[in-house]
């Protein structure tokens, strides 16, 4: 017998092989996911395996200890100089002596899984549009007069079957000497575009580089710009930070800066530079923080909505202020980030923008899209992104549709009396005694109770200053429950409901949460007015929602995935007390965190999931809240707490709102808008 | 009968259709070469055609004057506002109403042929990279909610088989004001890559654009760099100009660049910038002249040397200063031009290299073989690009064989006593009386000789300042005719010659042209180092024929192609004379004139020119020069005029040379070597 049969795990893949055949070659004629940048030389070490000894009887097969040739020298020399994990051989230079069991670690899986941390724990394929490949480049000869790059080209087709390449200027520009630097030894980044098109070498170094490999995944929002930098070969979020987008001098919300552009000749252009130049800083504050050169970051993914979209990309967006909403382009688009003017990452890094799905809904409602795939849902899914403008997704395997609703900036604690950005101090969580009607509540920066002991001194250093976005929605829930509010929006008086809490204000009432006037501190409390906000903005929400569940034809969705750095915050009770979503079963309304910084770096990560998303996108059928007439009726129905008309059977088996009504006879909420039209 | 016979001429292509057919419409679907670009609108006016009228014995038919529908309403417009040519019809509006012959003119094919002013008067085939497109583009719509760019693509496809288009951000910028200044209807600048790849929107212009579409074809020579303003439409050359290449500062020939590259750090980068800001300022100054807008030019073919072609691209050329001489880069580059920092053309114009042959045989050998064409010739057919490096074709359909030989700058009259550049005041004719062997001579600015009347007065604003390129090699070469040099390149003494003009010059002596130093001007003589010079320049040339013929297995040429603007001015029989070609039918030399402008002119106009040049260059057989042992052989044996081996039967036929040896015994030429090295 001159042959042997070799096992891979986990692939359970298997095939027969003459003696003295490397692992490597028997993986890759196997099709074994089995790693190498060095292209088998013994230098990488990517293709580590760990042979297996003794009895597989699962498989049939007893492994002898000699069923792979001994350490030769090449592997030594790499264990003497780097180390090799006991058990473990480097594939490309252990040979086959017989049957043997072979299993292939994570690690060195080129497709390797990425699990997520998050609650869905859905993994993610590495299959990055970039990678490095190490080649040994023909020296040139007078008799063949091919150039370098030409030959570079040649020994990429010949060891690793790359058709095709091209290159920019710069890396022309250095290609002679790394080449002559690293005796015609080299490695280089290519840059594989999903749809078509030539491999790009991004950059190239003499020898086999070990340096980084890196991209961001960047979540470009009205308010802040978020990104996670990714290690290219693991899919590892190395870092992640966030700045405040500095557009905000230009305007709060999206529609205040299409009207700053729209009043300001050039104002558009000013916006695209403090955008562009803000993420630059962002980039190099996070290249600093783990000491990565800019050389190192090879791509970016950015998901936005249209509006940033629009502006990042140096497009006047004046069309997105006014109907019909029109994109100036909507599919997904790959350019050289150098486009951009910007300069904190290799200067031919590519960029990646997801496409948009409307023209109000965007890049980031695609990412979350991707992130969530509703499209592969048995059940019939609501996803909701919820942030000054809400995406919403409802669909199914069968279909999906998405459209925006203008919840405005209540959510997030703009624009309630004593609201305020999520940061130490902040009330985040209250509870109500409906007996008592007293609060107790917990801050940002502090992790108990502030009825629990020492709440006081642990919060002495930040204050209590106010009311972030998810402590309102929970204050004005627990207002409705404890029967402080009724279900017309209405905030009793003390008489009516009972506690000295409820304080006269013109008149209107409001609800005293904490009172630290005597130290000077702020009079916290939540007003008719915060109320009606929040009225208004959960009613555009569920109006939406209500809008896509029409269309597809049902009253009733089975799960809802708020999703968004606020949607991990939002209690699913407090949110259905509040009619902000369709009644469902709690255990069915989950929360997907980031999902559109996930789904920025799944594309990052995998040129499957650019694929996937620009295919889901164009088949996703896109609803305009801003046209359809119902929507306004779904909307004066969803101003009831929690709505007028749609019964919530899953919410009333767990709480029972109180029967109240403090309307007397003046009209329930009419007081208070006459007193604002005298105001 | 409903339907009619219709015929188009000049192609012959015939059908019939149905009455009220357009003949836009029958001229597409038979496949008839009808320029359009408002697709049918009546607009452009591009498809003008002429109806006959009468009996076509030829083709069997009689047409009547109803043949065709009668103006329409359009065609009417149109003939107000422009005017159409008598007899002219727009083919988009006019029906066919009866059997007809149509005539469809030059100026409104696609595909029409220029024909080149040159001798050769070989034809052109428009067949450009760039080219407009009339469309009209839904606009947008909130059920249907793509971008812009999007359903400008949809148009572009629909209306005229575009498959895919992308565009940079500077068009996205411009697209939504454009669309709606426009009314949706907009003109295209499509930019199609010969390889492969989505066309590329260079420019977009509200309504039907009627303004320019230009490129360059550009010579980038050592010396001088000269570019030709092309119509795209047409192929037509508007106008040409250049300028002295500003790097002549950092060294007169390539191999003096290399070396200031080599011995300054960030002298390649210095020679880059000078190179783009003289060819950006040429282009500027050639826009001014004929008035035409940066932004209306589109595209650049840019020829040039391996050493120009690397420093062009900022890549430092120090490879091609030493064995094996490898280019970084040999293949067709195509690049935006503002990878280049050039600012002078459109902001998305396109940049196309010839692909280099080897690294001393470059883009601009690569054009002259596009133009000249050896790979289709019968015959075999040489071609020498004369310059300060003499690039040699060989071949004909079998086998194409290449190289470049180091003739040094005294064919352009560098290096010679009384040499200059080709100007006013130059003598580049000359002639000299076999028996009196007095000269009479034509200097540049003036027509006359200089033994004609009126010649003094003539040449009295200018002076006779020197000898050009041509005229060094022709009074060499009259030298030789007429006894003053022998063989071996001697000049003899007055005695030995009989004409006082040979006078002593140290232990040599020197023949007298011209002595103007009683008027303060120069003394003109041509020197026994400007003999050695010369004989040291043809001796590379013809050693590098030599050693192209040996490689092809045979010692006689059909025909020698002189290309290169010095080409066009040596005459045939001089340069056989002097041994620079092999001895060929008189008739069978021919200068191609600036061949290598004429083939980046060629490229400018065609995507098929680009494919053939690349195919073509792939095919050709590179021979290097320097690592050829026989080339020194060669090189020694062409050192006598014309040769010491090898016969010119064809030139003997028209010319006898005198049999004269002015060697007295202590060895020719080994005077002057004494006499240098003491010197």
């Amino acid at each position: 017998m001159s042959d042997a049969l070799v096992i891979f795990t986990p692939s359970g893949k298997r095939g027969r092989f003459a003696f003295g055949t490397p692992v490597l070659t028997a993986a890759r004629q196997l099709g074994v996911d089995l790693d190498s940048v060095c292209g088998g030389r013994g230098i990488c070490s990517k293709c580590q395996i760990t042979p297996g000894v003794g009895e597989y009887s699962k498989h049939g097969v007893t492994v002898a200890p000699d069923a792979l040739s001994d350490w030769n020298s090449v592997e030594q020399r790499y264990h003497d100089k780097r180390g090799l994990v006991a058990g473990r051989r480097l594939g490309c230079q252990a040979k086959v002596m017989g049957d043997v069991v072979i299993d292939v670690p994570p690690e060195s899986q080129v497709h390797r899984q990425v699990v997520r941390k998050a609650a869905t724990a859905r993994a993610m394929t590495m299959d990055p549009a970039t990678r490095l490949y190490f080649v040994e480049v023909q020296e040139p000869d007078m008799h063949e007069p091919s150039g370098d790059f030409e030959r570079l080209a040649k020994a990429l087709r010949a060891e690793w079957e790359i058709p095709e390449i091209t290159a920019g200027l710069d890396v022309l520009r250095k290609l002679q000497p790394t080449l002559r630097d690293g005796k015609w030894r080299v490695t280089v980044a290519l840059h594989k575009d999903h749809k078509a098109g030539p491999h790009r070498v991004l950059d190239i170094w003499p020898g086999l580089y070990e340096g980084g490999l890196y991209g961001l995944a960047i979540d470009l929002g009205s308010t802040t710009i978020a990104a996670h930098l990714c290690d290219l070969r693991t899919g590892e979020v190395v870092t992640s930070s966030g700045i405040m987008n500095p557009q905000i001098r230009f305007g709060e919300d999206l529609m205040s800066r299409v009207s700053y552009a729209m009043m300001n000749p050039g104002g558009d252009v000013e916006m695209t530079r403090a955008v562009r130049e803000g993420m630059d800083a962002l980039i190099t504050a996070i290249s600093e923080e783990v000491q990565v050169s800019p050389r190192e970051i090879m791509e970016a993914v950015i998901v936005c909505n249209p509006v940033m979209h629009h502006l990042f990309l140096g497009i006047d967006p004046v069309e997105l202020g006014q109907a019909p909403f029109a994109l100036a382009t909507s599919d997904a688009i790959s350019l050289d980030i150098r486009e951009l003017g910007m300069k904190a990452m290799n200067p031919a890094a590519r960029g990646y923008l997801l496409p948009c799905i409307a023209g109000h809904v965007g890049a980031d409602a695609a990412a979350v899209a991707l992130s969530e795939s509703p499209e592969t849902s048995d059940d019939l899914v609501l996803v909701v992104d919820v942030g000054t403008n809400a995406e919403i997704l409802l669909g199914d395997k069968r279909r999906v549709l998405a459209c925006s609703s203008p919840t405005g900036p209540a959510f997030e604690g703009a624009q309630i009396s004593s609201g305020q950005r999520a940061a130490p101090g902040a009330i985040e969580k209250i509870e109500i005694d409906p007996v008592t009607k007293e609060p107790r509540f917990r801050v940002i920066g502090c992790d108990l109770w502030s009825d629990e002991p020492g709440f006081d001194a642990a919060t002495a250093q930040t204050g209590i200053t106010g009311i972030c976005g998810s402590g309102i929605i929970e204050a004005v829930a627990e207002m409705r429950m404890a029967g402080l509010v009724d279900a017309s929006g209405l905030i009793g008086s003390a008489e009516q409901t009972g506690t000295w809490r409820n304080q006269p204000e013109g008149r209107t009432h409001a609800y005293l949460i904490h009172d630290a006037t005597a130290t000077g501190g702020p009079h916290i409390t939540v007003t008719q007015g915060d109320i009606r906000a929040i009225q208004l903005a959960k009613s555009a929400l569920y109006a939406g929602a209500r809008l896509l569940m029409d269309e597809i034809g049902t009253d009733h969705v089975d799960r809802v995935v708020l999703a968004g750095a606020f949607g991990a915050h939002i209690s699913s009770k407090h949110a259905m007390v509040l009619g902000m979503i369709p009644d469902a079963l709690l255990v069915n309304v989950t929360s997907a965190g980031n999902a559109a910084g996930t789904g920025a770096r799944m594309a990052l990560c995998s040129i499957a999931a650019r694929h996937a998303i620009e295919g889901t996108v164009r088949r996703i059928h896109k609803v305009e809240t801003a046209i359809e007439p119902r929507f306004q009726e779904h909307f004066v129905n969803a101003n009831a707490l929690p709505h007028a008309v749609d019964t919530f059977p899953e919410l009333s088996k767990i709480v029972t709102l109180p029967n109240v009504s403090f309307n007397t006879g003046g009209g329930e909420s009419e007081g208070g808008r006459r007193r604002r039209r005298k105001g």
